[in-house]
């Protein structure tokens, strides 16, 4: 069983219009809401490739009420803690004419003292019988910079693993508390680092692999890098990676690093070698980046890219 | 006690961002969620000039809920029959730099034949003790095109006067079921007329008043046109009137003609003469327009504005 923590779940409203009049009025051909935030889409992919997995979040109001019901709606098991906040809500506006997107990301609702101690409690209890936890997207406000920290700790107490998808201060803080594997993207990576990783054509292969190197040696047990179109690179206590999709796709991208973040949890729990856990990883990404909506991909495109991806040994750097 | 209908309600988000990235991510300095969609908006501006108002509509889902939740905190008493669809959103977004807004309308759910049969039922009994009906906003799909033509009948039955703003077929139809006012804006009454009312100088005032005196032929009682910035012409069984604000403003129009709306069935009820009644109408739109969020205003502008609009007697048609 691996359990996805949600603190700040959120309900994606995906408007696609033809040709938007982005000082007028538009009336979208089409309308799609669905559970979303980092950690639900990473739950929803698990769900689609079978594996076992549940959610344990925090939800609030009408919104957080939608949430719980389409979630539900999906097969994916969840108990959402009441909070008195409501849940919040993104507007992703897709021009279907250009493939223009606007993403609009309401902040989350502030979540109290008392309802994260509620929260603490099932997450010990969850642990137990957990194959591992994924710790994914921004902490909701009145949370504590260090909470990653702390659950990231009482599952390395409780011995079960956990993929940590999360970036600057939260990040840090949770990469001393030993993580299995941690999964920036290339900006979080540099922010971290406090330096540019790239040139205009693209990623600095030696200065990501440096940057990740510090990660680990900071705590991670191993850092995957999310490169958007040129795939993954990895620093691993058993090697270095690099992993990229056959082509770029055109699509939404939202979730696509989300759906990176299942295809690593999937291949750690099933005790896959890295260049495997990679594979899958870059094709889910990238079936997700080519799906129009946030967060979804075709099954068949997922395992079409599984032969293209290309995965190889990076014995370049130490 | 007015009563307002609200058949196709909404949840109207307005997103204000600062210098907005059309392709890119926002995150929204503000968000605002109120209840909308053009007969709540009414509701809303007659309960802030403290009339008598109830609302009876239709809404479903967790959106409906929010709906219900948000017009009970605003103090409007309401009736919401359940419906099995989801109440619809819409979506604005403000960039506060330029004031460019982009406005994104979800269709509304259907409406099932027996939701509308149990509706009509309650509809009957609000009759009883109503001083006026106001009938305003599309019609959700489902509904037969003259839904509002068989609501205006059962009115003007119940000896209940009707103010009625929607356009095209739905507007037809009613308005052979003699509606005390109807209130089109011009692009409507352009519709309806089958003909160009402006020119690039503004709207064509002699033209207006025949498509408006068509209309009243047609069975509405009076014809008042809302013009945008150059305010509202009515042609009523009592004369013809202009009346229009002392300035252009800037901010959201979005919810400005349902405040006119207010304005004139306030009016109404009150028994006010035509100038006083245009004079209300043309304050409470002009301050809904200069408002920075969908159908709200500040009322001290109201009251600032109410001596500064100008009415007059229109002798020169008929």
């Amino acid at each position: 069983m691996i359990t996805v923590i949600a603190l700040n779940p959120a309900l994606d409203i995906t408007h696609r219009v033809p040709g938007v009049d982005w000082s007028g009025v538009n009336r979208p051909s089409d309308v799609l809401a669905r559970p979303g935030g980092k950690g639900l889409n990473v739950a929803r992919t698990l769900r689609v490739v079978s594996a076992d997995v549940r959610v344990l979040g925090l939800a609030g109001g009408a919104t957080g009420e939608s949430v719980r019901s389409a979630l539900a709606s999906l097969g994916v098991p969840a108990t959402f803690l009441p909070i008195s906040g409501e849940t919040r809500r993104t507007f992703a506006v897709v021009d279907s004419r250009t493939g223009a997107t606007g993403l609009f990301n309401e902040p989350g609702p502030a979540v109290r003292g008392e309802e994260y101690e509620r929260f603490l409690v099932s997450y010990r209890k969850a642990l137990d019988g957990c194959s591992a936890v994924v710790l994914s997207g921004s902490l909701p406000p009145g949370l504590p910079p260090d909470a990653y920290a702390q659950l990231t700790a009482a599952a390395a107490a409780a011995d079960v693993p956990v993929v940590l998808d999360a970036h600057g201060e939260a990040l840090l803080h949770a990469a001393a508390a030993r993580p299995a594997i941690v999964k920036p993207n290339l900006a979080e990576l540099e922010a971290l680092a406090g330096r540019r990783l790239s040139t205009a054509a693209g990623p600095d292969r030696r200065a990501v692999a440096e940057a990740a190197h510090q990660l680990r040696a900071a705590g991670a047990g191993a850092v995957v890098v999310s490169l958007g179109a040129h795939g993954l690179q990895a620093v691993t206590g058993e090697g270095c990676w690099r992993a990229a999709p056959p082509a770029e796709v055109t699509g939404n991208p939202t979730g696509a690093g989300d759906a990176v973040a299942a295809g690593l949890v999937r291949g750690l729990v099933l005790g896959h070698p890295w260049d495997e856990r990679l594979r899958h990883a870059v094709a889910l990404g990238t079936a997700s980046a080519a799906a129009p909506a946030a967060g979804e991909f075709s099954e068949d495109h997922y395992r079409e890219l599984l032969s293209a991806v290309r995965v190889h040994r990076d014995g370049a750097v130490r």
